[in-house]
């Protein structure tokens, strides 16, 4: 090998992550890409995929994006302290290859195929979608010991049934999860719901499988706050999965997705939740529903990125102590 | 006739309002178009002017974009549980039409003619502007057997004296409603009221003719729950309108407007305030201000199509007993 | 009924293609919106579909958004002198209405039975996409009778074979049309073919098969006026369908579509290569591949309306006689 | 006076048009802002007037965004090497005041009385609109002596009759101008119309009152030096006024203009026709239609610019020889 | 001299910060702009420099977007009654000059001449950037005499310390003005810090030297107007400059900067936390880090020219009684 | 190792070039990002510096945007034959690291020691900018054994002088590259200059330094073959350089660029010519003054991307024999 030499002048630039933040190949958060597993913690994976989506596609553009934006993150949580990078190994996993795009339950087979092998290695997966479809599929593989708690940050409930013949497009996921047994419905918190519907019972599967449906004006009511101890009470102490859904938020800071509610969560009021959240058992998370078509000058992806650093710090601390240098510094 | 024939696998399906959003053409809700008045209980009705401006135009192109967002809205009112188009008949009236465009006088006295049509066949008016100046000639029709009260939200007071050798600009129509006596002051609240003036009293009518100001400060000191109180107190009973100019919002919600101001309401405060007035008697209701040109991506249009949804379902409610097959279920 | 008395300084208003282009509904061209076939020549259908994209989704907003633009259109073709609207009765049919949108062959199926049944009434087809992978079932209709030749305005040749999985996908359609019978190899021209390929024989299945494929550099070379020769040469006298994929235009009249070439044909070409056309025995046509979510400013949306002007006008012409009120006058 | 001492390293930045193009207030061209005429050659004015739309307005903010983008020119013409700063006084004399912006002949009735102060100081007028009705009353000071010829570059001949009840609207000035002895149609040059009509004989009063019209496609077909050679033949030795309509170019180089038609002229086509003009005898000029609210990235506005730096050079030359320090040199 | 004469129907409008909004030069707020320093009571001045960034660029065009939007400000600030413009003589001095614009430490020296020059006039000046680098050498001119207290409004504490070998880039100027004792310390509030950092001690100079940080977390538990009690408090009755980075802003209101965070402070509370100072003894203020080129429609610079005007009214009210004849109206 | 195995239905996928478009992490041309240079033929390398811009910056962000869009692209050239990835190892080499961005000098001494090291491993090199200073250092190079040719394709000479101080800012490369006898004056033409100047012999150095400069009229007059000959005459059979500068293309293709001029060059007149010199000795290349900030939904980075895959099939094919399987194919 004849490698081209690395700068000298300040050598703890030789870290891609610590290098000025418009330049290199956007990695997730400027990580190593890698598909070897050995010895990881947490893999963060593209899932680029829109095929379950009811009106706006783009969402297969999202995995991009976010790695783009990912690059104006830097390396300490300076809200919780967090060092995700220290004394855990994170890599970006690269996309989940579908190679059956134009059949909705063949891809779905593969992303759970996908990441089935990471999780066989004992590598935490942090996904990226991708619309909310793609959460079903992953549960199959990061819940296949038994159901999972779940905190669910949505404007959508997202337990729907068939539409226009499909059982798994992007309003059903959950639903279907409960019914194959992958979530503990009693353990599961859907925060920030709202919007017109269709079907006036169109989510009542969520309250009457025993989910706690925390709707968007009690959460304006009561506050962030309230929301956390709301969530760490119904997932309590066993595992649980995190689904972050881009259009929880208010579409100010979301444009850039396929199904806007009006009057949604601000992004201070979601870093605090999540960050409140920290030390949670959580096994698994998901950001998705990110669909730079319709963004306006990378907003969504940009929020999106900085989401998903909170949820890599939930990721990080959920694995057992975690390096907190910046504790108390900010 | 040789009808093409209509769906058959989701025959719920031939109601346009069900089909996928992205599909069909945009009428407000993919509501049938018709100029038929008969058997109406609601209309909605753009009015394509901005012939009133001091500032920056484009408002005429406001009822189209309006119908363009709208398909994202759905059909029931999940704060409410109202549902606007069970027991009464909403249309799409199409366009009011201005054959005076370039005489500010013309055209208010034909905006005048074709909305004293629509109360002339008992139809309650829902208008979509344009700019502000056109709720002056609706008021003329619509408050034609006595002065109403008004809930009016908005950045502005818009009780401005003549400009430029018009008394009838976007700045000025309530005080020419109390002159001409479609207006009670007494009866009149403006929440949101804010921003820099070239006038100490530029507003001042407001205040002297008894209307009740609640600045922008007032209510975000007090919150949306005592607006609400303060604009049921002060319209109590009677019949009244309601005018919601989009610079009401913060112009992050609503950079598509004319006179955008610094600092405003958020739409889920303004969505809230909207749901609470549901009950009082609302005898007519207009958005406007909406300027498509100064849009970002449509939010400023999404954002006019959620609030013209609740502007309906307070429509509808103010009708009398109204379904609410949804109420409790979010 | 009661209806809303029309317009009476200008009478000739009544007629909503002559008002202000900012109102009304937009239908294409603002043709009154109609499921009934009868008595009907020409038929304009939006064709909401673009399950079969093979990278950047969003064409199934396009019938919407050309609509939107045709509004921008008038009513004589001033390069020609037809007057579409005169002696040729003609509608916007609306949405073909699509109930199996997650399945591409059963989309497919659907878009094929919607155009049976409207060729059984013997309307002239006027669609508006969605991707490319539409005008297969397209021409399952409209070309029951026996194979047609074609004029095919296009960056790519899409006569491509399977791709991961699927026979039908926006590469292919011509490919299988001419395996299906539907079109006549050697009456088909190909015109604007351009771009970067993965392999060498992507597109060897046109020239084997008898197409004449005109590429992009002898158009840029021989001119529109070779162009339109060789267009009426391959075609001859016999019945063809037009397909005008707008990514045929450069990437800067048309950047809203999902496949972007480097390097097309000008409007000014595309105008005057179609206008070249008229009197040939064009059965049907379509518009393809206009994706609004990467249009900027509308300006894919608004060329795709000109170009569905000047299909209307050739379809128009294609009947017989036409009214050209207008030759000669610009 | 206590001024703020001047740079010193380069005393040639003094000269704030020498100044970094991001830097200063945005006059045109970075001149002096002044209202004094005295001794003054040419006065750029600015009309920010677009009540004489039929459809899309804005060009009132015209004026601004061509100054602003008027930085990014430099001070020698390198294609005829003119410098028309040097010989010749130029200011930027503000916008032309209008105090009747609500009645269309009001306030062309300043417009007219601001420029015949202008050409009473005997300085040479070039004006930036403003909407296309402009053109009338500056022509009613500028050919006050007796009509002139005129190179009018336009998509549209603006040679209408009465529009919903005005004379004066943008797509008639011309016509009036005839009418009121302001224009010899046989001197008369239009160059670039193309687009659809509403009426065949829309622009038949052009070609009936003697006027040359030279569309697109003649254009298209015989080249700019043809419409250069015709441009001199038709207007000959006289004084002659050039009006030019930003909507004459192609769309992809104007979006931002309130009547977009297809297939235009480029903007190399333009310049050098321009430049081709030099040493005509213009005695006045104006640029107009330039929308920034319909704008994308101020591209419009920029090329606005360059043809505005185009006619300035004109209007030196055409007041007899000027230095052409460039001559040659590109 | 031969002037254009004056508007005369209304003579008000001589004034040009009452014409409407859309017309003339946009000089900050549409003040006189001028380089005399006589007899002036404060100086806005643009510092167009963004040469001290460490990643996104262009707040180099911050200072002309600015004054194009101020022209959206009017003269009376209907929160305080504040009417800058009366009894205080305020000019625009144009950009401030910077001859060596590619040498950072060149650049700082010739932007403190110029304030230098202006303080030697008895002139306060309200700069508007440029990055953040920009407040070192403004405060070695202001704080000349002694070191000042400082209310600081910025995302992040700009204490850092070298970078890429650069001790004055825009990550440090704060650190740099405490070592050269233009900065008590202990007289200084951080507020609205937040975000990820690259090292847990990155702003721990703020905190040691004895600055007051209020990081975001405590703004959002704590309010506005604990955060205004808290600034009072620290800077006291004491000479202080006032710092507004426009990072403080959460990015859905400024997304046109160099380092966006999520998460920080809205307008509102932006306005009411600066009008709540009014009365301090500011002697100079800036705005910084508008970066035009990653705006979004303009609201960046809108925001900023609304700040801009705050910090006009608070100076204006620093140095004396000023007049309030709006207090109250509002 | 515990790799994520590979897909399986189509084992082609493997390779990341040939996967959906929208998936993976952009390197250029989804090529394996590498530092090790053994066995490599060519490297292309992101140089992320705009530090020598004299007006807008923005180009340090140029090589991630080339990179996203460059996925758009595909393997094989079809107009030319060239398969550049076949018998060629290609590698994106990342982003030239520079540790002294606030130091014009220090960061061109940077760029010159990575573009050394390699050279020294006998890798032809592809940079992509950046702004054009960057060229100088890249020149120091790559011409390090003798002065080479060059085919420069610009709106600018670029041979211009000092400039506030700086002797290497991105309007003087080539006349700095003279007097270092990196380049020889004699075998360089100068295609597309054009555009406004300060001072009419700006570009004297040009000329009489003996380069041949072809400017945009004479392009425009002549073609592109003939510029295509003169550019081969000029380079003849000795090694050359390629500097193509985003900006020779008219601002409609490339808006996103930090000094744009009015009326360049097309995209397929680019893309003919470079295609031309297929088979010159071309030693190195690069791609400059792309600025994402400024571009409009990435048209001017998707151009570039398709500009840059002709470079890289210049320089693949420039070292011998190279494979050509879709000759004539297309």
């Amino acid at each position: 090998m004849t490698m081209i030499k690395m700068p000298k002048r300040y050598p703890e630039l030789a870290n891609p992550q610590m290098r000025p933040r418009f330049t290199g190949v956007p990695t997730f958060f400027r990580l190593p890409l890698s598909e070897d597993l050995a010895g990881l913690d947490i893999g963060i994976i593209g899932v680029p995929y829109d095929g379950g989506v009811t009106n706006r596609p783009g969402a297969r553009h999202g995995p991009r994006e976010v790695r783009n934006q990912s690059s104006l993150m830097r390396v300490f949580n300076e809200g919780t302290g967090v060092a995700p990078f220290l004394g855990r190994r994170v890599a970006d996993l690269g996309d989940c290859w579908i190679e059956q795009p134009y059949a909705l339950e063949g891809a779905h087979a593969e992303i759970a195929e996908f990441f089935h092998a990471v999780k066989a290695a004992e590598v935490t997966t942090l996904a990226v979608g991708g619309d909310h479809s793609i959460s079903l599929p992953i549960l199959r593989a990061v819940a296949a010991k038994g159901p999972l708690g779940m905190v669910h940050i949505d404007a959508h409930c997202d337990t729907g049934d068939d539409y226009l013949g499909s059982r798994f497009h992007h309003g059903a996921p959950f639903r279907r999860a409960v019914e194959e047994n992958l979530l503990d419905p009693r353990r599961v918190i859907q925060i920030g719901i709202r919007g017109t519907v269709n079907d006036p019972r169109m989510w009542a599967f969520s309250r009457e499988s025993g989910m706690r449906v925390l709707p968007m004006d009690e959460f304006h009511d009561e506050g962030w706050r309230f929301a956390l101890a709301e969530a760490k009470r119904v997932i309590g102490e066993a595992p649980a999965y995190l689904s972050f859904d881009i259009d929880s938020l208010d579409p100010v800071y979301a444009p850039g997705t396929g199904t806007p509610e009006t009057g949604g969560i601000s992004t201070i009021e979601a870093m605090r939740l999540l960050r409140g959240l920290t030390g949670c058992r959580f096994v698994g998370a998901d950001l998705v529903e990110v669909s730079p078509p319709f963004d306006q000058g990378g907003i969504t992806a940009f929020h999106g990125a900085a989401i998903l650093f909170e949820l890599l710090c939930l990721l990080a601390a959920a694995e057992g102590d975690v390096q907190r240098p910046g504790a108390g510094a900010a």
